[in-house]
């Protein structure tokens, strides 16, 4: 399919940028009324206009304290993109009312990004509420058409990067996590974006092939209860031949040595007692398996009854595979209660390792995946288990515990006059003009102690320094801080006219080590799941005064009714 | 941009069926293990043995007792497209383990889906949980890579589809309501999606461009809080000039125009004491607005104060509109209490109305879009309201109650032999065998009184004749039907190689439609919110045999622990 190519091709336009990973994010994946708005501008003369926007969110999700930025370089591969095609435009045309002028689609099919500057904290960095993640500063009426996809692109990303965080915080991190999530998703993309999201929020990898092809994702699979279910009986397996894993040697008859390990476990003192006969179809498909992938033989045991017919078929294929030098590489629980199986399951693993002298079999992988979140996790790590790997899909990309971030964008400056959006919801008021924010560490710098936000012009913290941290809208609320490192967070990731640098977009890997450290870092009290400690955004005492007189200046006063 | 219009262009390949809207649709689409099993299937020599599959969910989301099917034009477009490039393949290679023999990648290389059938029930219809949606025949390994792509692209498409079902109902068919979720969805087709499948399950417009371009979905959308906030002063407005709605004369200043009413309604006892000053950025937002739009002035009224600001601005404006022959829209409100500021406003635009003398000034549309979902609705509407347009956003989109749906794809034949796939929970075990489905419908033939599935070579039900309908699983549930009309559910979408008529796929608009009927013609009490009575999906008394003698044959006797 012509499809297949297009994300994936290396498309190095809009300077070395790239192409977005899927073909619809384009300037017109935004909402009409950033149209209607601009043809507005436009008309008042006013689209040129130096606007500043805040890209933030205003509460953690899943009840915790913290978030994992992420979503950034698809918003940069958006802008770097942004023209408008004939096509388009006709079609923009046809969806204003027929009095626009002309003149208005003369001034989109020239428009782009190049008069747009662009800071964020970089993807993957562990963010907070109120702290602007991206500034936009441009020509108002182009900044606002870009105010949808951006939103879109950070929302989803940013929260299930934030959930994949979560489920590896409570996994641990001796455990392999892979994302199943991909026929669950909330449409393709949403497949797509929680396999990249994930993995940079700390999975080790993905049943997603698209997303193993776009962006290099370590890919995982076995076999499905339809592939066990399949087959009929071992007596139809044609081809029983198998070559040894040293090449020495063929065993010509591999369903009657599994059949035979089969049996010698029926009367073992191990297994001995637990199953009589076990399920035919599932034994012909594990040998099947076995047969085609003897170096990744793993089996789904659960089709039928774990311990009755799938631990015997299986251990009987990993012994047979074992006498030809070749290791099986473990079992998937996907039902059932995985802490008694799995428990039950590395025990009989063990005692054939005991029994049979198979080095390591005790340590085959236990997989599981029935269902899987943050508190069933949680209450298998209660009870003792004894799973390797958790594959975890619809509560991960969905977001089941929440599904929406609710990140927004807002006007702060244009034309060098701050703006201000009020809300009788006073987390809801927004923090006006153009501005810094700088992470600042206590001792030994090692571990963030508060975000402060301040005026641009503002000289920034110093170490050592004793700085005032401000609630941004309670008075009372307030404390000094003396860091021992400042980080200033917003980095330039697209310049403009301005010739600033731009900030190289990192691989996708390094975006993980950088958001596994920046989570490690945390104080541990911020991460818990029960009862966190906010982490403080908070605002110098210069911008908390500024707010405040502004706030007074826009608000009418009020009415009780 | 090339990718803007990739989803769009009406690319008749496969025989008129085009491509699927999100060109990341492709056979890669999928999760690595369909791969690893078509590899085993093809090495054991059984890939092109005939599978069937079953496509179903288990559960009605929401806590309703109803779901609305869509998707299914997607998947008819992967499968009319359903090929392998060479690069595909390499990857697909590279993500095997190395010993996989050649000869598959040929296989593959010569692989699509003229050779699998695919029968469904209609898009839009009313579906029951149990009830194959989609029916799936063809070489297993084939249908084996198709699971993963048509679950993900059936799950979400179904759940939003019932999501803005249960909203209309909800609001009721007098109202507008249009779908604001882009920018909260999950990811760029999270949202298109959305737009597509919340129109057909009976919203009136959506405001995203991309989805009313791909579409056909009409479109809507006016100005948010920034474009009220970016104006400073009607001061600062250069051109003030409006020509009349009839062409006779041109107002040469709008802004006086507008200030004179301000004043007027200031001192009037409509809204006499209710104000002072209003914003000023508002109202020259506002006036920009009405310049740019005289024909389609809409305003949002809650950046500063609705009471105390924004009505007084927008009645100014909408009054100074109407002296030279124009029609104000309306409002939106984005916050508060929307049953009072709803029902104060229209009192006031009734009160203008009469005062002014301003013929339908009273029924100005209000539109009401803060963060609602079904609850906060249902909580207007105990209250009372004067909300003419609901926009609806978040809740919807991301189908915040609940963000799955759980659809599975289950093997139900091979080879001519039924497939059971059993479990400890019996809502998990699947129903064996080739089926078809019917609908039986009650006196008059209008409301639908049960789902039946029979085995493939069972005569169907009649009209007239005593069917005895039976509880898949549970002996003791059965009853008696007569049918008055019987509707056979799943028609053939996909014919592959059988020679049979392809049903034809209908314009969203038709979908749409047959999607309100389906929903009227249901039982009241299947729909109400509170306690809704379940709608049966059954068995024939046949096929219930066939189900529990095949559960016998392949369940191993119970152990208690």
């Amino acid at each position: 399919m012509a499809a297949a190519n297009g994300p994936n091709k290396e498309n190095k336009r809009a300077g070395g940028v790239g192409l977005p990973s899927n073909p619809m994010v384009t300037p017109l994946l935004t909402d009409l009324y950033q149209f209607t708005m601009a043809y507005a501008y436009w008309k008042a003369g006013k689209h040129q206009e130096r606007a500043v926007f805040d890209l933030y969110f205003r509460r953690n999700p899943f009840g915790g304290e913290y978030t994992v930025f992420a979503g950034l370089e698809e918003c940069i591969k958006l802008i770097a993109n942004f023209r408008f095609t004939e096509d388009d435009i006709s079609f923009i045309g046809s969806s204003l009312p027929p009095s626009c002028e002309a003149g208005f689609f003369d001034y989109l099919r020239n428009t782009d990004c190049s008069d747009v500057e662009l800071y964020a904290i970089s993807e993957g960095f562990v963010v907070f509420p109120k702290v602007p993640l991206v500034r936009v500063e441009g020509p108002v009426a182009v900044v606002q058409l870009l105010e949808t996809p951006l939103v879109n692109l950070i929302n989803y990303a940013s929260l299930v990067a934030t959930n994949a965080a979560r489920h590896r915080f409570v996994v641990g991190k001796s455990k392999l996590l892979v994302e199943y999530g991909l026929r669950r998703a909330q449409g393709p993309d949403g497949g797509v974006g929680a396999s990249k999201y994930c993995y940079m929020g700390g999975f080790d990898a993905t049943s997603n092939v698209t997303a193993g092809k776009l962006y290099g994702i370590p890919l995982r699979g076995t076999l499905s209860h339809a592939f066990v279910s399949s087959f009929l009986s071992p007596d139809d397996i044609s081809v029983k031949s198998l070559l040894s894993n040293d090449g020495s040697n063929v065993c010509q008859n591999f369903v009657s040595l599994t059949q035979e390990w089969l049996s010698k476990l029926k009367h073992s003192h191990i297994l001995g007692g637990i199953f009589g006969d076990t399920n035919r179809s599932e034994l012909a498909a594990f040998i099947s398996y076995a047969l085609a992938f003897p170096k990744n033989f793993m089996a789904l045991v659960d089709t039928y009854d774990v311990m009755k017919s799938g631990i015997p078929n299986f251990c009987a294929v990993a012994l047979a595979l074992n006498d030809l030098g070749y290791k099986a590489l473990g079992i998937r629980l996907d039902s059932g209660d995985l802490a008694y199986l799995s428990c039950k399951s590395r025990k009989i693993f063990r005692a054939i390792e005991r029994e049979y002298r198979v080095p390591n079999f005790g340590k085959i992988t236990i997989s599981a995946s029935s269902d899987l979140n943050e508190e069933t996790i949680d209450a298998l790590n209660k009870q003792g288990h004894e799973v390797d790997l958790f594959g975890i899909g619809t509560h991960l990309v969905t977001c089941y515990a929440q599904p929406a971030l609710g990140v927004v964008f807002k006007l702060v400056e244009i034309n060098n006059q701050p703006r201000i959006k009020l809300s009788e919801d006073i987390s809801k008021v927004s923090i006006p003009c153009k501005k810094r924010c700088y992470r600042l560490y206590g001792k030994e710098g090692c571990h963030p102690l508060v975000d402060i936000i301040t005026r641009e012009n503002e000289p920034p913290p110093k170490v050592g320094e004793r700085i005032l941290c401000r609630h941004p809208f309670t008075e009372s609320k307030r404390a000094y801080v003396v860091p021992q490192r400042v980080e200033e967070l917003m980095k330039c990731f697209w310049p403009g006219r301005s010739g600033k640098d731009r900030e190289e977009l990192l691989p996708i890997k390094q975006i993980r080590e950088q958001c596994m450290k920046q989570l490690e870092q945390m104080r541990p009290d911020h991460m818990r799941r029960l009862n966190p400690t906010p982490y403080k955004a908070t605002v110098s005492a210069k911008l908390y005064d500024f707010i405040h007189s502004l706030w007074l200046n826009e608000a009418p006063v009020g009415e009780l009714r």
